[in-house]
């Protein structure tokens, strides 16, 4: 501390430090690093899962927990996004205050999707003005983007993730086991980051997209492919959260697709996945970005035949020209002040802009619209 | 970012920075510092404010940002512990949900108490996963205690601070012109955190509060010997909380009187302040160091003298034994597993105990009840 005249200046650094761990078979008898500290005084886990992860493995779970001697209090949430509420918010902390648990060293564990992560994590971030936490992602985008990084949030007043934090977590457990069962728009959901940090950074996994992703999407990522495809996107994606993990740097390579998707998930909530709005903008963008001649036509058109190749049925009517440049300028308070859109510079690289007009926003989704599917059958 | 076979592991630091300035007449014109960052592209502020500080000084305020060209909006809520509640939590979002703001030049100020000031810092920390806030406190416990950490909070289902975070402020301007007009019983309240620090940690402190301390409560800290305390207790607290801004140590010596205080103010929310409870928890863990023989009776004997000379009038028949130890009980949990209570060693002094018992409690109630105001008159 520095005292000078009538002045003080603190100052300290936060250490921050976090482990992302895969393992098959997450809650078989002999793996205990879920049961981190391990310490017998310690015993109690508040644990957040969401319905379809309880019926599937709930008992199992229990199972586990139960054999360690850990005393175990389930809070089951309803999954998806019109979950990522306030009141949400309000039902796991009710219960918390019923299973009082230690500050330090009784983690939080939640066991979900996204939105489940996302609400939990916010919850422990902000009570008793943070406790610990460990994640444990159950869907492909949690597996590659929610569950591996350290924001949170509920939506609030019908805008995403209003209001939330940055909370890292102890630990992370990826087991794409999980993802077996998963319906297969929701693995197509979640392959729309793999493919956004492939197109926007890393051209290599870009390609093996296009060699092995539909494969691999078909088969749910279970196979050796699979896992080294879901490692490199996510140490892509590691590469550029760690540097940045508070956002001091406004300009992010992945917030590419995350600019007209808000208002795209926003109005369309219940019938739209955040993976296929981040998918229509980044479609979007890759036509802007065609259009000023950062992309060739052939790369935009690689693009395309990623997308209809991998499965994704879009619908582009959704793209309305006034919702889309309204979502951009609710992004420039997000952004402070400046839009700073990362565009595809050729495919694997990037370019940060602030100046997309709403003309160039209703040109970029007319050329779109001329894109049918049987174009790239 | 290491990756070695199935795990990453994520490291970082994050660098936590903020000024406290000691200004007077803060709203003078002449003073541009409040106006941070100070550049023409981002002159929207969203100003707290509780209604006693609006009443005495919205005028003057506005006017301040009308001269500097900034478009202030007010948002003026209710002031006391009564109203440390998500409703006012909500109260202040949503208000803000209709005066956009830059995410990072565009601060809110908050002015007023600590309840106040902690409320709007909550709203700041988790708005857009946090925007930038200002300090400036308008009452003695705001001060010296409240407003220079980076604590915010919330009561919820009648638990103090239950749900909250750590948020550094950017700035905290200090100006004790307005402890002016505040009524005597908040300047006592604020003493109360003086106290505190003294008997715990600086016998210095203690004995100015024995030569002038009745003397710059009379004057409310207007004189030179109250601003040279007041800049003594500060830089005693800061010195405490810098090197432990996040209570990574749970053990800490600024709890001194924030044990039993928990359960007295969550009991009496609506007529006994928070320095009140604070005081009279010290004044119980004083007789708890005395029976111990931690501290001589000739020492305890001169905090009972200070608290009476400080003109302090406490209610002992408030400290019911059970209550005390529930309240303890709930620290626990707090402070992960152990009592970690601070009690004074001497004056000046401290020492870190986890054996408390509800009898020693009962005793230390029973010793203290045998004080009597007169005894110091």
């Amino acid at each position: 501390m520095m005292k000078n005249e009538n002045r003080w200046v603190i100052q300290t650094k936060k250490i921050v430090r976090y482990e992302i761990i895969g393992q098959r078979d997450l809650f078989n008898i002999g793996n205990t690093e879920i049961l981190y500290p391990n310490k017998l005084e310690h015993n109690h886990r508040f644990v957040v899962v969401d319905e379809n992860v309880n019926s599937e493995y709930g008992q199992k779970i229990q199972r586990y927990f139960e054999h360690h001697g850990i005393v175990s209090r389930f809070c089951i949430v309803e999954s998806g996004e019109e979950h990522k509420t306030i009141t949400q918010y309000f039902r796991i902390a009710n219960e918390l205050e019923n299973f009082p648990i230690h500050r330090r060293d009784e983690p939080i564990i939640a066991i979900g999707g996204g939105v489940l992560t996302d609400v939990a994590a916010f919850v422990a971030g902000t009570y008793r003005r943070g406790v610990p936490h460990l994640k444990i992602p159950t869907t492909l985008m949690g597996y590659v983007d929610a569950a591996i990084g350290i924001k949170n949030g509920i939506n609030f007043n019908e805008h995403k993730n209003r209001l939330g934090g940055f909370e890292p977590p102890i630990k992370v457990f990826l087991d794409r086991g999980f993802l077996r069962s998963l319906p297969k728009r929701h693995i197509l959901n979640g392959a729309a980051e793999i493919m956004k940090i492939g197109l926007i950074k890393d051209e290599e996994l870009f390609k093996k997209l296009e060699i092995c992703g539909h494969a691999c999407i078909d088969d749910h990522f279970q196979n050796e492919v699979g896992q080294e495809l879901l490692d490199l996107a996510i140490s892509d994606m590691l590469e550029e959260l760690e540097p940045n993990l508070y956002e001091d740097e406004l300009a992010r390579k992945v917030d590419f697709g995350h600019t007209f998707s808000y208002g795209l998930e926003t109005r369309h909530e219940t019938h739209l996945l955040h993976g296929e709005a981040v998918l229509l903008d980044i479609l979007l963008s890759v036509q802007i970005s065609k259009l000023r001649g950062y992309l060739q036509n052939s790369d935009a058109e690689r693009v395309m035949r990623l997308v209809n190749n991998l499965g994704y049925k879009l619908d582009y009517s959704l793209l309305e020209t006034n919702l889309l440049f309204e979502s951009l300028n609710e992004r420039v308070y997000h952004r402070n002040g400046f839009q700073r859109v990362p565009l595809p510079n050729g495919i694997g690289n990037c370019q940060f802009v602030n100046d997309i007009s709403k003309e160039e926003i209703d040109s970029a989704r007319v050329e779109l619209s001329h894109h049918r599917e049987f174009d790239y059958a």
